[in-house]
């Protein structure tokens, strides 16, 4: 009962300082994320003093070194959250502009204005520069942030959170446009995810398991973002030479994120050529390949794939192989295994590039580009809350735009209804 | 388990079917809008038996007129259906335009291109005509639809379908791109509200009640529409003529419905003038005035507002009155008893008018209109399927667009990234 209490309190206030979030002056929101930006490197002994009680009680713990590394707040992390500061000042503040102002024939001129969509709860894991990443997109999009990260980096969180709100204050803001979740009882999130009065989106950002646990437990409104299983469909009027590049950048540029590759398709025509040219480069980097029945005989050194390799995202430099008869079978080979995040082709026939692109569904399709370009950053976003692979407000990179909805304005000259 | 299956098993037809949905010619679809029209006026004695063993239940069971008459499948009903389908062909088909598309500095091309949902369930009460109008907006935008009306409408729903179905197969196109739950069993919805695998958006139609639970139980992402609760603010610089107009209109010309006006705000610096001038044209048309103790003042005959009666719905011919002393003090109370759908303002005052347009958090926001312009026809969409008052993916009306979503094509010549 007592912690119902207090997460209702939290999100009433957050609800409470909406209204002024959503009229501030972008002069005003930039001057607060340059303050922030100044104030992470004045007070950086003291953030990193608080992450050193994090790294100490996770140690104690005996966390991996990746997770550890992840939790760790460096002088190089640092610079990166003050960087992304300084360049979201720069992007376009979408928030009070009109677009499609039409005139109706009795004279009414409708448009739609952007407007923030008021209160946000963000719910991470682990990172927690994620804490000023997320409370710096939100404010520049006139948006309340309530957040929750990972119950290891509360010290560090509760830190960088104060350090927004001295910047806040500074500027005569309400300090109550960012908090944190003050505790690490996990019974916090199922009472925050009931409170659809007051909050009007949650993003979960980690793992598989807490993306199902919000999508299951709440009645805000989700974005979210499950796995990437990203294809290159190599055709077979590719330009060969361009698919090994595209298939090399792809799986190894950097294996651990969503957007690496991890299934090949290769059209049978070109499968026998394609596959002798990439084997050398895919050993050279260090890539198991895992192949079906028909490329293990053009290759058969190689691993045979088993049922369950397809359509898992391995993070990891391991590629499925699999020879497809034409682009009907590649299509249904997408919609069976794909997770709809990054489908790419490679071909040099127009009407094959135009179908790829009009017919198969993920949150971003591409010819002859490299399935690492679906990212906020590389697509012109600008900045980047997370991609979605849900099609509901967002599919995709999801920039400043997408932390917004539009109204509908309408200016009369004393029209009615007849 | 029976049910589970059978739902399941149906949501997976539809799935299947979506693929080729979305790939359809703008032709085709009108091709079938058209016949459905045609099939209506040829099949209407079949439609009116099967609609007449639905009235005769219901009779049986001793429904309200008010029910009843949304029951009907009247010729008059049949007519506007056919009316519907015809203006639906001349709008324009949202599916595959590119918006926005933009070249990268490494030369890449990146757009943003509509597409289909994909699934979309509709949970709806009592008028069968929704059955068509829901499946011929789905199909106008490429995606599937289940749908599942009321039990009391089961025969004329099933009735309905079969001739959307017949339409559709004689163009060769998937008939499981409509399908009507076969069952009126209430666990069919909610194992229909788990699929978030197989469906992509869900739209409740309905009182509050059908709404609520659908939120509550579902998994799939929602867009819903709670109440109307729709002010209009009689500023100090009012055009007082323009204010009486303007309040006759938003409060009578169809008092039933969402976007019909339910709390009046008046400036204390006009309201007597106002009130005086207003008295008159209401008792007219039968309104019942229910005022705060300052309007009571001025209008001593009118009945004494009670709290429970600030933000109701009133769907009836009764209007709240409250005198409010300032901009900020009419703000403060549509904050507290709006419900996001529909405000208002009277005003000469230009910087007066642009405050309200900015700061007031409503679907649509007006200076000088009726709030009964609200609604997608008269906002110019063409076509209706619900106005949000949730914030996520739409707010207001929902057209064509909104059973739309968009995701990324990159058009390039073989970029890898660095």
């Amino acid at each position: 009962m007592e912690i119902k209490k207090e997460i209702l309190e939290l999100a009433q206030k957050s609800k409470d300082a909406s209204a002024s979030l959503a009229v501030l002056s972008t002069e005003t929101k930039n001057r607060v994320l340059l303050s922030v930006a100044d104030l992470l490197l004045e007070e950086k002994s003291y953030i990193q003093t608080e992450n050193k009680k994090d790294i100490a009680a996770a140690q104690s713990k005996g966390i991996s070194p990746a997770m550890l590394d992840r939790l760790t707040i460096s002088d190089n992390v640092i610079d990166s959250m003050v960087t992304s500061l300084r360049e979201l000042c720069s992007l376009v503040d979408p928030i009070g502009g009109i677009e499609n102002l039409v005139k109706r024939p009795n004279g009414l001129l409708v448009g739609r204005m952007r407007v923030p969509l008021g209160v946000i709860a963000m719910i991470y894991e682990s990172r927690p520069n994620v804490t000023i990443d997320a409370a710096a997109l939100c404010l520049k999009t006139g948006n309340c942030v309530i957040l929750r990260g990972g119950s290891e980096a509360i010290h560090s969180n509760i830190a960088l959170a104060a350090i927004f709100k001295k910047a806040l204050a500074a500027q005569q803001i309400s300090v109550d446009a960012i908090q944190v979740i003050p505790t690490t009882d996990r019974a916090a999130i199922t009472e925050l995810l009931s409170l659809e009065e007051e909050i009007d989106l949650v993003i979960p950002r980690g793992g598989e398991g807490l993306i199902r646990f919000v999508t299951e437990n709440s009645r805000i409104p989700v974005l979210k973002h499950y796995k990437g299983v990203c294809h290159l469909f190599i055709d077979k009027e590719a330009d060969l030479e361009k698919a090994v590049r595209l298939t090399i950048n792809s799986k190894t540029h950097r294996p651990g994120v969503c957007n690496a590759l991890e299934g090949l398709l290769v059209h049978e025509a070109v499968a026998e050529t394609f596959l002798k040219q990439l084997t050398d480069s895919m050993a050279e980097k260090g890539v198991e390949l895992r192949g079906c029945e028909r490329s293990k005989v053009i290759l058969p050194h190689i691993v045979a794939a088993e049922e369950s390799d397809w359509g898992t995202e391995f993070l990891d430099l391991i590629l499925c192989v699999k020879i497809v008869t034409s682009f009907d079978d590649a299509k249904a080979y997408i919609q069976r295994y794909g997770s709809r995040h990054t489908e790419s082709i490679v071909t040099e026939n127009y009407t094959t590039a135009q179908r790829f692109i009009a017919e198969i569904d993920a949150s971003a399709v591409m010819v002859n580009a490299s399935t690492r370009f679906n990212d906020g950053g590389q697509l012109g976003l600008g900045a980047e809350i997370g991609i979605s692979t849900t099609k509901l407000h967002a599919y995709g990179p999801m920039g400043l735009e997408e932390l917004t909805t539009r109204k509908f304005v309408i200016y009369g000259q004393g029209q009615v209804r007849v």
